[in-house]
């Protein structure tokens, strides 16, 4: 078993084993979040490439100030700004970013598999940001660390997942990742969204059910995940919002269906500094620091060989 | 009287000793301008946040080069890049933004009133770069430090403020900065711009008066403040802008009625580095040094209290 | 002869001795692009303004990318965030960009002429980063690298040029550029693209032939410079993409026709850090390390005088 990191493109192919090496990482980096200087030297002289061919704010500025935090410098590819309009094609744009011989990529697009591809025709390490419907695996581990750090334990929890699951990379990544972990899912929402196929995702054997009521949804979770709503999916099979609100919404009085002290993930603004740490710590283990600040850093450099592609 | 300050949202509240002190404060960053090396490390390792919801090209260059002057690094949010088209309150993004720990935030916003909304739920200092029709506080100051600097005083001036004053909130805070030392105004401009509400504001006991013909609002002025003009909003009420400029625009003959040597400010580009320098006072007291660096630094850290929310 | 540069806005004006110095400079940037630390402090505390009035993602990121391997800071003024659309002059956003100091100006505008337009405004260092269907001389001189790197040489060489000649600005800088070399030029493409006048750019005397077969064309060609099509271009005379393809691509078969080991330079992406080590040299040149850095610096400082406008 390995704990080496070429690129970092999907939570599906990772073991469990490697999933708490990534955890545990970050936890240095969250201690650091606490001081007032919260810089570090570790990644100074790198540069780390943002390509983001698909809008996500949170998600730009979280890898940006991640990097930044590091000490590392920062090229910003924004898809509105790129060259794409003029024709280039994805590869063109990422080889012209990668002869400026950043040390690594993060990238988001809106194609399943986007960066899975490009991390093939490129020699630097490559981070999935984000890659159609497929997988979130930065936002899968974050979730997986907000859930460690407030049950104790990411083993044998009844997850509920609440929402759109067709369209979601996030729960998609979740599955895989706290799958490996025994975890127990339930799905629901409105039909055209938790189709049967969803129950076949996941390490082998994973349990997946899918239930019509949400309030039997909700019954003994551990966790509950909502889903944030798109309204222009809404309105594809026709469920008013109101409709969706009155079935599925989770009410203090439906909570109380849950596990005491079950925790809620939902889509607003995340807090405590675990975006940032998780993060910081991917950057760390695929870029690595300078040999002479090695002793300095917070975590501990692997070489670089492949466990994700 | 404290000198002591948690935000900086609105001139209105400060006393006239608090904004001499402002000021004072800023013209060891004044000199810092004239060196070859106009880089500090006071803020090394701090990061500004800068959220513009509207956009201001001048404001946001000057803020985030304020804060790399500094040593600080920066996290840019623009509006059209950001995730409030998803449908994210103003609250989700500034939270989104705060969980990634930035040491204040910078933020400007079309709606009057809104840095001060965010500054309430926030634990870190926020500065107003422009909030609707409100205030533009940094402008204000820098506008004072002009007149100061070129001038000699900011006491007892006659200030004629020609244009569309209705809609400036650089007019706003100038009024409520110059009010404080006893300046007296003279408003002049299209009617419609120039409502009698006008006449009310600024520190109690301001002396403000209206007048329609622009040759009697220069006659004895100090400072003549001209307001940008923007074109869509002339002919809300038909007016032409050969109307306007034969009117109201300030003609060299027409200047001669003002004073000998009277300063003439207008929404051009503005010079001598005054604009970078009020920034850099303005980031550098509200998040100040790290310790150890507080001995290189130019001026000196007051600690976080509020006077101005 | 002077090898000092105040400006960087044009290849026409220089000599080949200040090109070949240019050149030579590049040389210790394109050593630090195979180290694995390739940030320099070389230019710690100088600042890099970047005004990009027409959008170009390539040459943007490599500037700023360039700007921060030297240790610089990076203002960033793109045209679709800026103020120009209130109604701003470019001279007066120029100025405002100017009045906060940066020790540089890097700058690309869709109007020919631009670029030495408001370096007669300012008093700090302006490089054209392309300027209408003028010139893009840091392009210019990248290309003379690659094929300096790749042929051992720039003197005397069969050039093939072929595509979109008359909008190309960087086939204009490349001709003014090579033509002080003695190399030949050969245009070739449809005959709107490729008008009489252009036989008379270049420096006095170069030898510029039009023809019309692209076979014709490339027969004993050392370089073969393709320019990218812009399709929205092709159909204004009416032709065919198609008829393009038949007749003006450079296929495996028409490419046997040009010298054995013929450099194909084309509108893709790049490779081997020329274009950066190109921009940290000008950059170097024209800014200069600090005093105190100097000695650790790459290459050598020349004095500010100016010898391209």
């Amino acid at each position: 078993m390995s704990h080496r990191f070429r690129h970092f493109l999907a939570l599906e192919p990772l073991t469990a084993e490697q999933i708490t090496f990534l955890l545990d990482q970050s936890k240095p980096f969250q201690e650091i979040q606490r001081h007032p200087l919260k810089k570090l030297a570790t990644l100074r002289g790198k540069t780390v490439a943002l390509a983001f061919f698909e809008n996500s704010t949170r998600t730009r500025i979280s890898f940006g100030t991640a990097a930044a935090r590091l000490g590392a410098d920062t090229m910003n590819l924004q898809a509105e700004a790129s060259s794409l309009k003029k024709g280039e094609s994805l590869l063109d744009t990422v080889h012209t970013l990668s002869a400026m011989k950043p040390d690594c990529l993060v990238m988001r697009h809106s194609a399943s598999g986007a960066a899975e591809f490009v991390a093939r025709h490129l020699d630097i390490p490559v981070i999935n940001a984000g890659d159609g419907t497929h997988e979130h695996p930065s936002q899968g581990l974050l979730d997986a660390l907000t859930i460690r750090d407030r049950l104790g334990t990411i083993q044998n929890l009844n997850i509920t997942i609440l929402g759109d699951i067709l369209h979601s990379r996030v729960a998609r990544s979740n599955i895989h990742l706290l799958g490996k972990f025994g975890c127990r899912f339930t799905l629901c929402g409105p039909p055209m969204w938790v189709p049967r196929e969803l129950e076949s995702i996941g390490p082998q054997g994973t349990r997946i059910r899918r239930v019509a009521r949400v309030e039997e949804a909700l019954e003994g979770a551990d966790v509950v995940h909502l889903l944030r709503v798109q309204q222009e999916r809404l309105y594809e099979p026709p469920l008013s919002l109101d409709d969706y609100i009155l079935l599925y919404q989770v009410t203090p009085a439906r909570l109380k269906l849950a596990k005491p002290g079950a925790l809620v993930l939902h889509p607003g603004p995340m807090n405590r500094g675990v975006e940032l740490t998780v993060r910081m710590a991917l950057l760390f283990l695929l870029i690595g620091g300078a040999g002479e600040d090695s002793e300095d850093s917070a975590a501990q450099k692997k070489d670089s060989s492949h466990a994700s592609d």
